[in-house]
């Protein structure tokens, strides 16, 4: 018995990490993608009052992680230092300026000798890292994989190694996201939850929705061992990555299909709105990537979408499932190009439904009730395909870019008014009662005399729909299995 | 040498698990298919009704299994409770009204911190579990494979965790059927024999003849450590998976394909008689999936054919192994297709054979003696070739489905009349009496002068075949091996 | 630097294992492949006759090995005994009756907690058994994978389960050929040489030369990993498997390509011979499987031929390589299809040159020079490419099949005189005096000049050449490597 | 995070090997390729002779190795010994000699319990072997994989294996380079920095551009586990392989691609350039494989190029990554056939970029602005790509080959002056100041107006360029992170 039912929103979950932390996927920003090394107490507090300033943090981004390149040498005592330099104040000074205004803490490490960039690592220092995270008042930590000393090759190996630190944060008393980053390696999938509250799935992704690269080898679901991860991943070479156990998240722990690329230039409007749903509809932990200090007005279009993160914080937390792939379309210079169609479950008893058009064209995509509940039964069994449903598009009500750019200028009360806002009222319980804020925009219906659901999709692009079920209180899934 | 033969009948194993039990696939009934966590204590004696009203109980289904979510907290004690609201009785009370049918009484755990459905799972409380399901008279146990804390990657591993649990069952003193699902990890083929009395050898099975779903992403036999064994692995996945090691169940361990579907509405009757035929063929454990209490006359016309179910208990216990397989024909709209040849021994010197057709239309198929005796020697260079054999159709004599509607709608001793009932002759006593109800129809001979067997096959269906030896007392593989 | 050379035969090695046996690939008859578990005292004894009386032990066939199904109980303490319904007169008499014939006696057991066919193994039992295996004067065990317990999937558990049985023969004082048979799992041609004296490399053979099998699933070399070993291997399934890691056998250890199926029927004359030719080329162990109280005319030609037996046979001990594989040609109706070269070289500075056709139809192959001295220098790289060298077919001399009539109906004194005997002149010492006998039929010569090699080879055949270097006494790679 | 930042010539690295060798690729010679076992005092003193007087000592070949079968017997007291025949004055002189002459000195064993001539290995005498390669002044130790006795399978035991002799190396207190040769197994890219200065990635390189070998039959990138790593791989075998994890090396440690089989005869001139120049572009270990005594003045022209040496000896030690592959070219005879684009970062702000051809004809490639800074930026993105270049072409300025001719009669002095030398003037320094004979000769410019680079390329050959950057003080990845 495979499939993972979550009750959890009606009992405690028996085990799994304990800290009580990701009921839905964590959101928030981290330097790595846009930055690299280059951090400094600066970059964080600028970019925290661009989060709080532009309206992100309100839409739920809510964690500052400061990614690697911020150690000095590890003292005579075993415990880790910072670079002064780029530090002045510490990090306790910036945990406290960060708590001041609503934001959450992050920092980073690798269950390695070294961290990626060649600074202390935290193998065999677990317990002096977590004491000093937890006494600089850190929130979350990203765990990251370099120079692991060789212990790796199977679950057990990479579990041990990994379980160390999540034993340690534990163990400190604070609570401390722990973002497990192993690129996916030994099956990571099938325990991560039972030790973290996210894991990476795959290599690190870069800035292009398609292309392959040398440095991102391994794009087979089936082989989890390959021999590079890498750091040249492709949206789309992730997304078909996690495809195969998109159900292996879910409340507490989550799939993480790495930092968002939006806004870095390397993609078209349509490929990073595409890029974002599907972070969304998958359930991956949501942290921005680029340089908020140079955010546009574009770009904040597509992070602050409250129709579309509140599918990212459904209270059910059940990732969406691809139900179709086609390769049979339009190849693109790289040799890319294929369509698929996600679907899956929504609070309260809606259903989401992705067309993704990763083809080298515009194409007018359809799916139908049998398609979309396929997952509930197959050929029709399902008894939801004989339901009626509203369509509403979540993209359809993306804030206007003259709107951002105001914003963006400095007029936040006056331009924000009105937008979304889950400081106030959660996403569930702006689902609870329907904020039309969350809906989208209605579209039109479908049911068993008009089962089908067509749009035009552009190229690299997405159609991204909410289905709300007007046939009365139907019990979900009541042929199947109580899940709520 | 790889070839395992038996010699069980003869003499006792030499050891692989001890208990006794499993001389013969085990046969019964398991609500996760339909209901998933939807469990109580009505469902199960409801259902217990249905499977002795049916005649189901006497063609042989006599295991009552209790999946996933009957769990309570784990107590101080470390012993776990069950929920109060779903078995107001306990789990004693419904062994004792299972046993007083004539039933035994299966449940449900996980070798993981939790199970699939996130209860408390027995890993590291191994000892405690089996001694309250054996004080609870349990006689069944389906071990599942969810959340083991990274531990799983080699054969030895997974064998470890897995050994705990049949040690504990062991220990106490209960003959309690070990069921192990592990979804064929760690090669479990190669060890599952030595500890348990059924290990599952593929992610879980849906409710489809052919289609491939992305969380089924493994489809290559040759690849056990793929990333996801799955949650929707059609009909055809499985019988592929398992092909390449069919011959590594026998009495006292079986491949377990997963519960059966017959019955859940997602497959033509064709599929169906497939599905269950193959399931009987291939020797795996037979467990009925469906919702007995909305049982219908068409699928129980399916599951008590006691000439296909005789082939599932045979008491030679070997496996059919497959000895065509062909992709050379119509593909349907998920672009699957192929035609395959099955043969195998049966009980007393008898011949099995299935003509698949998997294909996208009916086709006529046509095999011929040195293929179906190929494995005793190929190219015509088995003795077998030489013989002459009656062909019985297995199918020909299904009940007529007016008389199962009979039967469905209480009149069951009238019309269940004269049915097999190997609650009073066992199924080996039946075929060493040649009881007719177990031979099928005869619809021809074949022989060296003719030896060709040819039958139009519908799309996506079977015709299943006893061939009986009529050239005397040749004794089986005479110039191979003894087996009997 | 991975080129494994072999100064053995001037130096004592290293290492590895340390029982001084198997200096050439073992030859003898195993009863398995035609009789599996039909064993008894008459069987072997009736066997050796037929080997002494055929000649067959005086062109090299020494062992006589009883596989599985011999054992009685393990007693309570632990040591195994016989059937005595079998061997009425117990092992040690069986040994004895060998050893007067000029024989070496075999037995077999298994790494697990049962045999392939379900008698006690030896696993934790090591000790035990290897001592009585002493005390019956037993001189080879070969050591099976069945029931393993899971101590596999990693190199090392497996090396330390077969280890154990290795130090438990060198205990016992008595010099035990080691013949180990784990189907080629974890690697095991990486570290078969440090305990053993042959190891299988892939699943069991059966009697055909193409057919693929679903029961022998593994057919990348590359996938030491797969699920199913297997036990319906072809002759050319087998080939395909060891050519990457020929070079992997020497002197004291060998890759075994499984037992011959020669005489069995399931081929013809040219695809037994192309057999023969390849485990001969490949220094595979070589033991005979037919039922030699059957043995035909016809198969004792191919079993006696010395010119080839010489190359399995010959001091230097070093395997054929493949240096070309060609799937360009006409397929079979299984869908097989491929030509090969291959090219080795044979004691003093001779060389080895096989064209095998393996497609569905008689080709003319040629070869020349570069390629047969591709592995001396690519391209023409190599010295030897500049001599010149006459060409031998080894197969021209092969026994007349009257004579061999007469042979097997008793007219042994006179129609095997003159054959070659190696019970008298070992095969080093005939190659040493170029004994024309082990060099074939001079059939032309090549040279810079004329450096094709082409020949009619028929369909599902080889061509068997030595090579004479006719340019003097040129030391072999004398720009490369001192060898000999 | 996955990408490895470099800070090492800002800051002593964290940790990884901390002998402080090999900050750069070592180069050198090494007598394996070329002769085998055929290894004596004489040869290394000869071969050492000619290094110096032919100026490839002074151009960086620093290191003069010893390879396999030079021991005598493992001593009583556990110590090995050397062979008195081949080395009659004993190791420590021939060290003394090497360093008169300003080399330094390498040797050879394996990680098992023989070496892979059968000699004796050091598995489990780690301390005594490193112990006594001190005595002798060794300066760096080559040390295998052979016979290891089953202990790998995964990444830690592995490690484990090879830590030994690093720890046992570190111990003496004396730097010796070391330099591990595990064909690549157990994903020793991810631990390899941790132990030791370089590690081999793949199989044995033979002396071939591209032929296929049944010997080297891993040829996919994500397959580390392929049964035989090999030893016949050629040169665009071990170029394919290594390309996703090329970014796993950097100073202290590198991969090793294998040693140069420059000069051996098997290929063309501009294969052999291709050959170095990857060697060079990739960072490999950088060790000459022919037998120095028969150098001719062509390939003395390959090997002595500064320009293309300062690529490996580049101060930042960052491997090119290949940007472009794509196999729709002419095949050849072994159907071998594709062009590649390589691109990488050079010391102080320069581009490297190589135009690769493998097809079978000479082809005009066509590279640009955009495909180069792919990897800062993909689309155009980088702001690399808004800026001007000059182009140089670095094999322009290749040695005459009758200056090489004059060289090799002994006009040294003469024909070598003003020939750049490296133990005067290191490269780091050269390039600093611009050194002309480190930058080939300037071809043209590329910028945003005119962004093509496009050149013939000969079959089988590279055209490599260094591009200056010529618009300014800009920061090298200024918008991404700081590495210098």
């Amino acid at each position: 018995m495979f499939t993972i039912l979550f009750s959890s929103l009606l009992a405690a979950p028996a085990a799994a990490i304990s800290n009580g932390l990701a009921r839905t996927p964590q959101m928030g920003w981290n330097n790595w993608n846009s930055l690299g090394c280059d951090v400094s107490q600066d970059l964080l507090l600028d970019t925290s009052k661009v989060l709080l300033d532009s309206g992100l943090r309100d839409v739920g981004y809510e964690y500052v992680v400061l990614d690697d390149c911020w150690q000095g040498e590890r003292g005579q005592n075993g415990y880790i230092t910072y670079d002064e330099q780029k530090f002045p104040n510490g990090m306790k000074y910036i945990a406290g300026k960060l708590h001041d205004m609503g934001f959450k803490y992050g920092m980073y490490s690798s269950a390695g000798e070294m961290t990626c960039a060649r600074f202390e690592g935290s193998l065999d220092y677990e317990k002096e890292d977590a004491e000093i995270y937890a006494s600089w008042d850190v929130d979350y930590l990203k765990y990251d994989n370099c120079f692991h000393m060789g212990r790796f090759g199977t679950a057990k190996l990479s579990f041990d190694r990994f379980n160390a630190m999540s034993q340690a944060l534990n163990a400190t008393g604070r609570p401390i996201l722990y973002s497990l980053c192993n690129w996916g390696e030994d099956y990571v999938h099938t325990w991560g939850m039972s030790l973290a509250n996210s894991w990476r799935v795959s290599g690190d992704i870069y800035d292009h929705f398609d292309r392959p690269d040398a440095l991102c080898s391994c794009n087979d679901p089936r082989d989890p061992h390959c021999v590079a991860p890498g750091s040249h991943c492709s949206v789309m070479n992730i997304i078909n990555k996690v495809a195969p156990y998109v159900d292996r998240g879910g409340p507490g722990g989550w799939n993480d299909m790495d930092m968002l690329e939006v806004g870095q230039g390397g993609m078209t409007d349509s490929e990073y709105v595409a890029h974002f749903s599907m972070w969304c509809a998958l359930k991956s932990a949501l942290l921005i990537g680029t340089d908020l200090r140079k955010l546009t007005p574009n770009t904040l279009t597509i992070l602050n979408n409250p129709a579309v993160i509140a599918v990212s914080q459904d209270p059910m937390g059940r990732s969406a499932t691809r139900v179709r792939q086609d390769f049979n379309v339009k190849k693109d210079k790289y040799g890319q190009g294929e369509i698929q169609v996600w679907s899956g479950p929504l609070y309260p008893s809606d259903q989401l439904v992705i067309l993704l058009n990763a083809a080298d064209e515009d194409l007018t995509m359809t799916t139908d009730l049998n398609e979309i509940f396929v997952h509930e039964g197959p050929e029709g069994s399902a008894p939801h395909t004989k339901h009626e449903y509203a369509v509403y598009d979540l993209w359809a009500d993306r804030m206007d870019e003259r709107q951002a750019e105001k914003i963006l200028q400095g007029d936040f009360k006056k331009y924000q008014k009105g937008w979304y806002n889950s400081t106030e009222t959660p996403y569930k319980e702006g689902l609870t009662n329907r904020d039309e804020r969350l809906m989208g925009k209605k579209v039109g219906t479908i049911s068993p005399k008009s089962p089908e659901l067509s749009a035009k999709v552009p190229r690299h692009g997405v159609k991204m729909y909410r289905l709300v079920n007007l046939s009365g209180s139907s019990t979900r899934y009541m042929l199947h299995k109580q899940e709520l």
